[in-house]
């Protein structure tokens, strides 16, 4: 192991799943911003974070609704949701423009977003100043998805976008259930 | 797209990266604990974030030496990345038992692990109460890798662990320098 540098680090531990954060501005139209840094926080209450930098329009649109849904685009939507990460909604209006579809939510006022794979709706329950960054934690109160569409996007750092399957597609995998691969078993 | 249970949306919402989170308890002795919860937070400082249950023992440890590194398997640690996610370091020596070897790190007390794709060195800069979990926040202060390694492991909530390409390995991808490839160009 050699000391790297940060892009390299970065471009190794690639990839990771890019999905939608849905927010509505001031007005009340819907905005999809297209993020690789969230994760899980907590399992009870069931809690995720995003990542979202100060000046993008998202960030205002969240501190503004308090809510947000997490969507997790298919191969369908790739090009809409590729385009989703690299203009700002204050140049265009991005469901009009990328053929993205709403869709109501159960409980958030943020729409939902047609032939996603995966969604979230998430109520703001936190926010923490981390850096360059803002993480708000997002308390999850519904969730839908199309068990249908086995794959969604990932993303090399914000230079590549792949799709991929849920359960990586491979031809080998540890399974808690099935045990052990045969050639593992050392 | 319809409601969905928990389970079953965060099996569509899955791979995730798996990564080890190395700290050093009390005595000194390294600790490396299999996790999915964990994402970049700020590009100036770099800093990231993990997710640990407070009654884990990482917890304690990261609380004791405020330093830990994240390390990403790679496939030829399978076994031993699963099993550092299966049983805790209060119960097994995991260095030992499951023949991990420790590196030095550069900056920070608690080793790399040899083998793995990349690691990334943290000093702890903040914690955050997130739910049933902490976030550790960390600066990442060194970064290294075997760039001839180009897979990493990833998990299905933790029930299955797969090996993928940093590039996701597929047959397409948009790819901010090449393009868009022909099939999605509308």
């Amino acid at each position: 192991m050699k000391e790297l540098a940060w892009t390299e680090a970065v471009k190794l531990a690639s990839p990771y799943s890019y999905a939608l954060a849905v927010s509505l501005d001031a007005a009340g139209r819907p905005n999809a911003m297209g993020l690789g840094w969230w994760c899980y926080l907590s399992a009870e209450p069931k809690l995720l974070g995003i990542a979202v930098a100060p000046e993008r329009y998202t960030h205002e649109c969240i501190r503004h609704t308090r809510e947000f849904t997490l969507c997790f685009p298919s191969k369908l939507m790739a090009l809409a949701a590729w385009k989703c990460g690299q203009v700002s909604e204050r140049e265009v209006d991005k469901f009009a423009e990328f053929g993205l579809r709403a869709l109501p939510a159960k409980v958030v006022k943020p729409p939902l977003i047609k032939n996603c794979t995966v969604a979230f709706e998430c109520k703001l329950a936190q926010e923490v100043a981390t850096g360059d960054h803002t993480l708000f934690v997002g308390k999850i109160v519904a969730t839908h998805g199309n068990p249908d569409k086995k794959e969604h996007l990932f993303t090399q750092f914000f230079s590549k976008l792949v799709s991929m399957a849920h359960d990586g597609g491979c031809d080998w995998k540890l399974d808690r259930t099935l045990g052990l691969p045969g050639q593992l078993q050392r």
